[in-house]
């Protein structure tokens, strides 16, 4: 690679960590007020970004090395992202693009004020818009079946409604077969956690404990609070966890910390070198939220850790006390049908997903209007999992996600279960000792098998290769279902 | 203005507000190993807007505007700073300025990390390549008489050392006059504060009421911690201030948190339409520093604004009941020469500016290194205030400013409360009610006044205009001085 090109390369990468700065910002430190220039200023920094992805002597550079022949897997890597992101945005006129992310980057800020007033209506015209000009940009791009397909494909290369379909089938049916079975067992022994307040700031130090003990770095990163949680990298070494306390329940907290620290750990393993070359940042979004879910799930919902773990909760909390170890481990695999997807449990969870994906392709389709959108969500709430919002917040004003214009993202999620058991399955077959570590508390073993195997590439390859090179097979559904089974037989 | 300028001017305004964030976010929110990736990106980012603020185009369509006639006092002030900026800038070659901008942005992290650690040699090889940089670019832009009057010219247009000589003189002996006459009273009633904790939650509290009560509005601005504070502006509508809570001394606090107040108050009263027009900051540092100035001592000192004040104070910590407000108003006021010049008092801040003057020139002439720049930086330091640090923290390592390169930006302070002692007493001699609001606790006419003499025009003139419009006339420094003496004579 020459160095004109790597010159180009590094200043996308601090484009790209810039921008990031810039979201993490709106969404944590911004006053109110400062939306407006900010939206002016993120909106020139992505057309920035967007022009000097394209730009001819860039693209002819890329071509160049194209050429060359035995190409490191970096260079391959470079040459087929950065072909794959402009042959998408040189079907899209640049005039409308600079447009359309203008109108996202005043979104979230219309989400945010519409859930502070449970008010759709304040959200409507961004999402109509977002709506609209993703549906353009679907026509822009152009596809064979569905105008949905486009959008699978920015998340999950290659992946389309035809492959999904028979997979999201069988989560529904293996998922739903277990809820119908528990909700036979009535409501009999469903232990809950006593009814206290659980203190903001203890909540804060088991976060930062449960980082360490999985090995996220506090000198590469930071922990702040937000109404969404969400991992935002700046660089592996300035990686910004956002979390939310919820002073009535602090598992929400156990689990989403988890769950972030899981976002964090992957990025801030990428090989440092690769910063600079635009491929330090994970390789699609259901890698990484094969990593979260991991360490929520497979890891921080397990009896293993969980036997680790409870008695520094208690220590923590000590009106934990009065709930034995048993009722505990009950409380955080608890499965119940509800209507908020981020505090949803591992069995009713894909049900959130499978709506969203029902909505959004409803909504490219034409077969529903962002009007009518509230409505049918609820019904669908309703139908599928036999809950009905009764407010916004905890309806269609939920996710983040929409206001961003993540349409095509959430399958990503259900990927991420699916594939997270899939590499916990290949971490116990290679590592014997795996047990034993666990329960003693040391994760470290865990997140250097991960290192190793996943996290270190960036996006060297793609989501299908590292699934590959690590399991040796393609996707595959059962080992998540088992898992499943295995853990409510009991 | 044609379009094609107006767009330019707008793109300098997000990258100028754009790098603001960056500097905000590395000294508040960035973990530690952050700083390496950070350092590369702002130095991309400020060669980048350096290479628009300078490129042909560019510079072509300023001298367009510059032959227009009839131009508007905005077009006047954008060609007139532009042409001060690239006349500057041209002259040093883009290798070398990239790198020393590269050099200025780890420098920061080196100080925080020299001060941890009260170790200068951490932070030596910093500034020893920060001061041989200024003294090369004082060479690259050429000077009659000393290489300092290119540093104090770039903060103060017109100012040189000619110009500051005699009023720092002036200062220095009406000063030390009044530090003779104070000492000559011995220790005679030196009321002190209680010793006891003030707690940072509830000074955090007070913080926010003086901001309120002065009119700095929280939905355009934010509050947050830091070691030294400051001020920063990302738009009229997103403006930061960070300070620091020392729990055993809560007068601190009062009077940093109305200091930063005034910066603040003045970026977010800037017109807005300036934003996008490069003209939507502050016009020079020394009226910046005259509205600081004026809200922590011309107000925030006067007995007026204490007597309203007081019972608050009482009021959220109650362990003050046993100081009278009588002793209280010492305490604020109280005169003594000190080692750290953000705690000065009003007498004795002065000779920490002359200090630095004196080092910097010596610095820059060659009568120094960077070396025996502690050992000398004690010796005055001792002749001047008759006390001698006894670590760097106390000594040479307490003021950020070297560490950003900001040589030339001491004897601004000193200017700020000249000006802010004028602007003062135009205000009231323009205001009749001045006394019965301050009294009732009410600075919004004060703040008003000063939003529509200076604070709304931003950049538009350049201080001495300012000066000259709201005063009618210029550098006098006889207000600030009665006022000194009226204040220690009681």
């Amino acid at each position: 690679m020459n160095d004109e090109l790597q010159n180009r390369l590094k200043e996308l990468s601090y484009l790209r960590s810039i921008s990031s700065l810039l979201n993490w910002d709106s969404s944590t430190q911004m006053p109110k007020n400062g939306g407006k220039n900010r939206a002016n200023a993120a909106a020139y920094l992505s057309g920035l970004l967007r022009q000097k992805s394209t730009d001819e002597r860039f693209i002819s550079l890329i071509k160049d090395l194209d050429q060359k022949k035995d190409k490191t897997d970096i260079e391959n890597a470079v040459v087929y992202r950065v072909k794959l992101n402009y042959e998408f945005l040189e079907r899209i006129p640049e005039d409308f693009y600079i447009e359309f992310r203008k109108n996202v980057s005043m979104a979230e800020l219309a989400w945010e004020d519409a859930r502070d007033k449970n008010d759709y209506s304040i959200f409507l015209p961004y999402l109509k818009k977002i709506i609209s000009d993703n549906k353009q940009i679907a026509e822009y791009v152009g596809y064979k079946t569905s105008p949905y397909d486009v959008f699978l494909d920015r998340y999950e290369k290659g992946l389309t409604t035809t492959t999904l379909d028979p997979i999201f089938e069988k989560l529904k049916k293996e998922c739903g077969d277990i809820t119908k079975k528990l909700s036979a067992n009535g409501s009999v022994n469903k232990p809950e956690l006593p009814k206290v307040r659980y203190d903001k700031s203890i909540q804060k130090e088991m976060s930062l404990d449960l980082l360490s003990t999985i090995g996220f770095s506090m000198d590469s990163g930071t922990l702040s609070e937000i109404i969404h949680p969400m991992a935002s990298s700046l660089s592996s070494s300035d990686v910004r966890l956002s979390v939310n306390y919820n002073e009535s329940d602090f598992t929400e907290i156990y689990l989403s910390v988890l769950h972030e620290g899981g976002h964090g750990l992957y990025e801030q393993n990428i090989e440092p070198s690769l910063y600079g070359t635009t491929l330090s940042s994970g390789t699609s979004m259901s890698i990484h939220e094969a990593c979260s879910r991991m360490y929520e799930n497979n890891l921080g919902r397990s009896d293993i850790f969980l036997n680790f773990y409870y008695p520094k909760i208690v220590k923590l909390f000590p009106q934990m006390q009065s709930l034995s170890f048993d009722d505990f481990y009950k409380v955080i695999n608890k499965s119940e049908p509800s209507l908020v997807r981020i505090h949803a449990d591992e069995v009713t969870y894909h049900m959130h997903i499978i709506i969203r994906y029902e909505l959004e392709r409803a909504l490219l389709n034409d077969n529903l209007s962002v009007e009518e959108l509230p409505h049918l969500w609820n019904e669908k709430y309703e139908k599928y999992l036999g809950v009905k919002p009764t407010n916004y917040v905890d309806g269609v004003l939920q996710d983040v996600h929409w206001s961003n214009s993540l349409i095509g993202y959430f399958p990503s999620y259900s990927l991420g279960s699916i594939y997270a058991s899939q590499f916990f399955h290949a971490f116990k077959k290679e590592n014997a000792d795996w047990k034993e570590n666990i329960e003693k508390g040391n994760i470290i073993p865990l997140t250097s098998w991960m290192k190793e195997k996943v996290f270190k590439h960036g996006s060297i390859y793609t989501a299908l290769d590292i699934l590959n090179r690590v399991t040796g097979e393609g996707i595959n559904v059962d080992h998540y279902t088992s898992y499943l089974k295995e853990k409510y037989s009991k």
